[in-house]
């Protein structure tokens, strides 16, 4: 490589982690997802990950189209649901085309309601859909489809009044605050949703709405543990998206599952995606799931990781281990680790177990391969097959291959010999 | 020491561990001092600490006497408080002999309203005054003394309405989950506060209350950090009050300072303190305050590492190290060591940080003097003079001289030979 070219990707990459550090996520709205864009596609559910297609599709995130199908009213029951989808009748097509994100399957369907997440250093937004623990990951039983509808229904209207009277709440402070309270704020956003609830109580209090759809909504926010995850999946992806299309950077703007395939998409090579098959989840099981019924690693809300949070300040989220497994100290070193593969480090996210010291941010596809070492990843379980919610937590290292898949293309399109 | 008296030991500190850690603490009532027992003393200031005369007492806990004065009405100003306070007219008594407990000069008077703690498993309830930065920590201007008129006439009655209504809170669940989310509720309970503060946000929409009064109660508990503290420590005193009076039992009742003397209470002893002088308490200051202005140990925290938390949990909580100072690892250190002075762990309040072993249970006099190891206590610091806010805060060991006084009067007691 020539010095001339090295030059230009340290200093794109510099001007990336400026990019990503300098991210400023403040919560703007709540809407549908058919107001949140202009130009959102009809009849289509969006979904996590790479592009994937009905047959490739895996079966927690066929379980959640289904579900999305009903929910929308397009189908009235599964095999409709199927038939339409199977037929192309029903689009489908990833979040991330569309300045979305949804953990799990992901599904996004218009009238599912938005954590709308404004990044106000670059004036970009990005949105999440609500996380639960049943549709999303392949349930579709009227009885899991309820989640949905009251948050339709009752929360997520009254989030947006409340919302909307404070003219938006800055989302830094209480990820900040919360990294400091044990929180890795992907599989563990517990203190950040307790902190979110305080936030949201005196807004909701004078929103003027009813007091029993006040009294639910606190009900929603103090006792949703991961309630927070969709906002700090929204406010990932605010910042990564700022990062994105820098010429000649080799940083990573996203990291996303579907169950089949996982992708990355990486700054200096805009528009592509960089997939392998999707890795298998080493972790624990809940009451009734066993090793086996689980299918492969999916859900767009690695973008926590992408943008340093998630896996990488596992070290400073200890409570989380009961869940995914693991030691203290073996969560310490992957923090550690994750130094190895990053740009640079935060000034402003840190972790006080590591004395301190800002997370490990901005994963350089360079790195990965010179090191060996892929990113750490905190994530969900669903099952191998439609139909059933969470099933269990672990802990998964995606594929090699996209990161040496997306560094190939990177010699390729600035002439670097091999 | 005979065989008959090691068991006759051992068996009674048995007894203590298994009353410890068997406590049921429930948030019961908010009521005035004055209404939380039927022998409150007239015109008596209560204190933190063991017993201290006006003329021996601590700088910062004159001038929280002096502000307690002025705020009950019985003096115009500090001149008259003082006078009255020397003379004798206004009585001065420690909190513990009347089943309260107070945080730094830990002043209590009638009018003050108090958390009231039901210790389920036993029945009996020990009370807590409101934590604040300014009053307690010997500040008397009318600005500093707002705080407990709004605590008196806003919050306070709410939280009461609220706490009854919902038939008491219990704390146990609270302080557990807080323990996994980084705090050691003594100097850090801001995962405790902030799930308080969701816990009572229905009660309190629902109390029928003034919406002015709800939102201000609101902006309380979603804003001050410490306010647990007074949760944690009412707790602990319900706690190690149900371990009081088992004969031969060596374990500490009590730890409480007035800024001059550091006293103990042991179980096998009651009714006894066992006092050296108050040790310097190693930390940082606030902006404003230097070393040299800081007044010695001073409040009943340390109620919190009598019963196993504070600085007990320090490796579980090291977000508290930018406040107190030390490392993480130094930190993880302290908790260690305090399982060699301790008769035995929790089953149920658990470290992650520590591979979810249980905290360090039970301070055992005898294991004290045998190491040489004095208890582990963060704190804050006052200052050494009337009329300061909080100036700073540290960690702090006891004296040896409380446990080696306390032990050989055990061994008096017991006609056990030295």
């Amino acid at each position: 490589m020539s010095v001339d070219v090295k030059k230009k990707i340290e200093e794109a990459n510099a001007e990336f982690l400026q990019r990503v550090v300098s991210g400023d996520p403040v919560l703007v709205d709540v809407v549908p997802a058919g107001d949140a864009y202009a130009d959102f596609p009809a009849r289509t559910i969006l979904h996590a990950g790479p592009p994937v297609d009905w047959q490739r599709m895996s079966g927690a995130q066929r379980g959640a189209c289904i579900g999305a199908a009903i929910f929308e009213g397009w189908a009235k029951d599964a095999d409709e649901a199927i038939s339409l989808l199977a037929s192309g009748d029903i689009g489908l097509d990833p979040n991330h085309h569309h300045g979305l994100v949804g953990p799990m399957a992901g599904t996004i369907t218009p009238s599912m309601w938005l954590w709308v997440v404004e990044n106000k250093a670059f004036g970009n937004k990005a949105c999440c859909r609500q996380v639960e623990g049943r549709q999303q990951f392949g349930e579709y039983t009227e009885d899991a489809l309820e989640g949905l509808v009251k948050w339709r229904d009752v929360h997520a209207p009254a989030l947006q009044t409340a919302v909307r009277s404070m003219g938006g709440l800055p989302l830094k402070p209480i990820i900040t605050k919360a990294l400091q309270m044990g929180d890795e704020l992907h599989n563990r956003p517990v203190a950040a949703s307790s902190l979110l609830a305080n936030a949201l109580s005196i807004p909701l209090l004078q929103s003027g709405l009813p007091e029993w759809q006040i009294a639910a909504t606190y009900g929603l926010l103090g006792g949703h543990e991961l309630l927070f995850l969709g906002l700090s999946m929204a406010a990932g992806k605010s910042i990564m998206d700022s990062a994105r299309n820098i010429e000649y950077c080799t940083g990573v703007t996203a990291m996303a599952r579907n169950g089949t395939e996982f992708g990355i998409q990486v700054s200096g090579l805009e528009g592509e995606w960089f997939t392998a098959p999707a890795p298998e989840v080493t972790g624990l099981f809940l009451p009734g799931f066993k090793l086996g019924d689980e299918g492969r690693d999916i859900g767009d809300s690695a973008i926590t990781e992408t943008v340093g949070w998630g896996g990488f300040v596992l070290g400073g989220a200890p409570g989380i281990l009961s869940f995914v497994g693991g030691t203290p100290d073996e969560a310490l070193n992957y923090s550690r680790q994750m130094r190895q593969i990053t740009i640079g480090q935060s000034p402003d996210y840190l972790i006080p177990a590591l004395g301190f010291e800002g997370t490990a941010t901005g994963i350089d596809i360079r790195k990965v391969m010179k090191t060996g070492i892929p990113p750490i990843i905190d994530t969900a379980m669903a099952h191998r097959n439609p139909g059933h919610p969470i099933i269990g937590a672990g802990l998964v290292r995606p594929p090699l291959e996209c990161f040496e898949k997306a560094l190939k293309r990177f010699a390729e399109v600035h002439g670097i010999g091999q």
